[in-house]
């Protein structure tokens, strides 16, 4: 049994703006749930599931709620809820320390963030660093897109004007006019640099894009989705 | 003024059941619709558009039949409709005649779809060859995912494995553990096969599959986005 009360305050958690302030987010379905067990079990405050849910044994010590397929209903945002919900705490903002990051300036789309979260986590991609404007990460809609990879990237929000200018690594950014992708060698260092599906890196950050690298182009398209530009350029840096 | 009947039969065509009834289907928004009067000129049976809409003038034959915001609210699957909507005739099977094809075996993300498809045109592979349990190229969200690659990338939807019986193509797919993708140099010449997002590639399509290519993975995530895992296979055959 769910209160009324709870319900408002998880469907709330869809908003940016009372994850803010409350400092939670949710996580849902039945593999994010366990994933958020698995790899983050200091941050899950609750967890909500349905009788058949199953939970590793290994971290019993977070015990679910029971609830009814029909209270899962009332707080889940997915269309067709799946077993679980988890409230979580925000984690504490951590120092960017890698020396391969991705930078994203402005990216809006949900499914794009969230795709490239995971090709990050493919990669073993420690640090997303974002401009402030970029879709938060605890969107439900991206959540969903990083299949689990939003538990173990580090997402940060910054003014990307600042952080590249007090930045020691090589800057790359994927511009109309650059160095051919496949025609060079990558050190796994610097900074990738990944802009708006519209509108690409905003000119206050391309100043800072030391090497500028273009995907060679065979057809027709006039740009490629940003998510498979970012997975091909991570192809090169790791091939 | 566009009358009753005729906004009935364009909301009708956001259905795959209509399209094929009809033979027709619909294409949103200015850039779409620019293109589609570039590209497909022969195919294009009305245009609606707000007075605001700016058609080439090179392509005058194709007059829009102008209405209000309105109305062209009430035809568009658009959250924010944007200036004009083009009924198109589907365009006639053609064979399958590329050196490179890239076979999608049960996609079901409209937006992984256009997505890939976008991804094709920009290495100018010419045919896309669809399992027919993929989901329809004209569904509108993978008409707008594809940013205008519809107009020239071929997508055909045929038995797949009766197609991957009779090639004498070398396939590829990608598999859990097949030979590292970096480590090789590719023709370009072959069909690439890309799977379900959830199942990956079925069963009976992978008894076809000759040459097994992994993705190297450097991190914990338990796979790639389909379209993403795409461009990085695309981006190793064309470097």
């Amino acid at each position: 049994m769910i209160s009324k009360n709870r319900i408002r305050f998880i469907n709330a958690l869809s908003q940016k703006k009372q994850r803010i302030e409350t400092n939670r987010f949710i996580i849902e379905g039945e593999k994010m749930v366990q994933e958020a067990v698995q790899w983050i079990p200091d941050l899950i405050e609750n967890i909500y599931a349905t009788s058949d849910f199953v939970i590793s044994s290994q971290h019993s010590m977070i015990l679910p709620e029971e609830i009814t397929v029909k209270e899962l209903k009332e707080i889940s945002t997915l269309t067709t809820p799946n077993k679980a919900l988890a409230i979580c705490k925000i984690p504490e903002n951590k120092s960017v320390d890698s020396s391969l990051i991705i930078c994203l300036d402005g990216i809006q789309d949900p499914g794009n963030m969230g795709t490239i979260l995971r090709l990050a986590d493919w990669f073993g991609i420690k640090d997303v660093v974002c401009s402030k404007n970029t879709v938060d990460c605890y969107n439900p809609k991206v959540l969903q897109a990083t299949m689990g990879a939003i538990f173990r990237v580090h997402v940060h929000y910054v003014d990307l004007n600042d952080f590249l200018s007090n930045t020691e690594l090589p800057i790359y950014g994927a511009l109309l006019e650059g160095e051919n992708l496949f025609t060079k060698h990558y050190e796994r260092k610097g900074i990738i640099v990944l802009g708006n599906e519209g509108n690409g890196i905003s000119e206050d950050i391309k100043k800072h894009i030391q090497n500028a690298i273009t995907i060679p182009r065979f057809g027709e398209a006039e740009s490629l989705n940003v998510a498979t530009a970012g997975a091909i350029i991570l192809g090169a840096f790791y091939r």
